[in-house]
């Protein structure tokens, strides 16, 4: 599918990461939330990058999207440095604290969705401000299913932009906490019923190691995360999840409750292998079959 | 069914509660393992409950056991003051602080099965220390199916005899946090291959709002909580949860992947009811057609 055009659209940061576990510690790793849901989304539709990074940006982390048949025309390289941020897992390889966070060219980016894109009927809104993300939107002309992603720093930081955001989307993913935040309710069933009269046809919110629920209208659906042996870095799980939901559904071709459902559990499946390494190392070399076999697996743990 | 002998038979503690939560606080309510899970259970199939209480045991709660159906021949009343638990909730409505704990009667409880109880083919060893659960399962003859619940306390204060029960009982519970603490081991995956390897066929871990997860073999299942709207206290959900699938279990009549996971489900649905009111007071009032529906509810937020 290498020279089709996108018919996914991923906007997101990009980041370079310095990530501490109790296990281990590594610098200037591929991160950011486009790379992680473009190389999930990958296995499933071609899909188009939009996102910026500095100088400093290493050539084999851009060969690296390429390798996975990513559309990088919409990947801008400018003067300055890439963003960077720093992180260390506490023991319970859940909780974190942000070490450091520098934006750099972030501070000065304006998306810019490439013509080439214009078409695509699947656009997700990764974790970036939501201006940011209502400039992608505005320039996403063939667009019939939006997804959106959002955080708690914008939350707290941009909620007006965010609401704009909240009307125009089909569909808005944020954690558990985050919903809590945003609508100062903590019964998730109440939160995301508010969530839902703010604008969004679907909401999803996700519960890490617990999974993710899905409500639309009075419809609610579980999806539990796969099981793994050993997490060893949690980095990207949401941005992986929500790609590879994203290009599970556009390969579906159609959006329905079911074909939601089914991408959202190949979503968690994805997420399951990326928490298995640092950075993209697990999902850059996975293979189709291995996602397949996961899909099995976790469709047999809800079956009775 | 109320002359028929005990299908199952449940031994555990009988209480008399200290309950505060920001929105409320209650004394004296009725609680312990048993009485939560012989309610639960009461819907489904005949049940023998084992249980003390003291001389200070309100005739109210007694007859609240007979009007459910339960045998209470088992019920011991003693010299004494009967048990007594008082703990508070913190905002999150899962986290609480115990105040006091009086053994009372407890302290000198030598659990009798009576004679008419010895031919229930299912047997719940309900949370209560692992030396009182080792003696009713020595009197347990016509035992087919025994699950064990245990806690904390027993796996720090009792963890021989509590290996010994894990040792000779077909199915242990407990919840996310005490597995770690039984294996050592954080991840739910690895501490449940851990406790099938001391003994027990299944293991049931238990993960409050965000439902249950069963290990057989290789074997995992998802039991989803029910997402009710509003908690008001979640004392005894475990216990119900525990109490109502060994009920539907035994009106299933049969031991199988199928009907353990189908009773799970059940069991989830129960503890949901059971967490919207204090005590044992919707438990003991809802209707089996309740019951029904959110089990019809809930199979639907885990069908595709």
């Amino acid at each position: 599918m290498s020279d089709a055009p996108a018919e996914l659209v991923i906007v997101g940061s990009i980041g370079l990461d310095d990530v501490e576990t109790p296990f281990d510690r590594r610098e200037g790793l591929l991160g950011g939330s486009v790379s992680y849901a473009c190389v999930a989304a990958s296995f499933f539709v071609k899909t188009g990058m939009v996102g910026v990074v500095g100088e400093d940006f290493p050539e084999e982390y851009r060969q690296l999207y390429v390798g996975k048949g990513i559309d990088v025309s919409g990947l801008e390289q400018v003067a300055g440095k890439t963003f960077r941020w720093g992180g260390v897992y506490e023991d319970d390889m859940i909780n974190r604290r942000t070490l450091f966070t520098e934006l750099n060219v972030f501070e000065q980016f304006e998306p810019k969705v490439p013509e080439s894109y214009h078409g695509a009927p699947y656009v997700m809104l990764g974790n970036i401000s939501p201006e940011l993300q209502l400039a992608v939107l505005e320039q996403s002309r063939g667009a019939s299913f939006v997804m959106a992603d959002t955080m708690d720093l914008w939350i707290n930081i941009a909620l007006e932009p965010l609401r704009e955001v909240m009307s125009r989307v089909d569909m808005l993913m944020l954690n558990d906490s985050e919903a809590a935040l945003l609508t100062g309710r903590r019964n998730m069933r109440e939160a995301a019923e508010a969530i839902l009269d703010m604008g969004p046809k679907y909401v999803v919110i996700k519960r890490g190691e617990h999974g993710a629920m899905l409500f639309s209208g009075p419809h609610i659906y579980f999806v539990p995360a796969y099981p793994v042996h050993a997490v060893h870095d949690p980095t990207g799980a949401g941005d992986t999840f929500a790609g590879a939901f994203m290009g599970a559904l556009a390969k579906s071709g159609e959006v329905s409750d079911k074909t939601i459902r089914n991408a959202l559990l190949t979503g968690s499946v994805v997420a399951s292998f990326n928490v298995e390494s640092f950075s993209l190392d697990r999902i850059t070399d996975v293979k189709m079959h291995e996602i397949e076999s996961r899909i099995d697996q976790l469709f047999r743990m809800i079956s009775l």
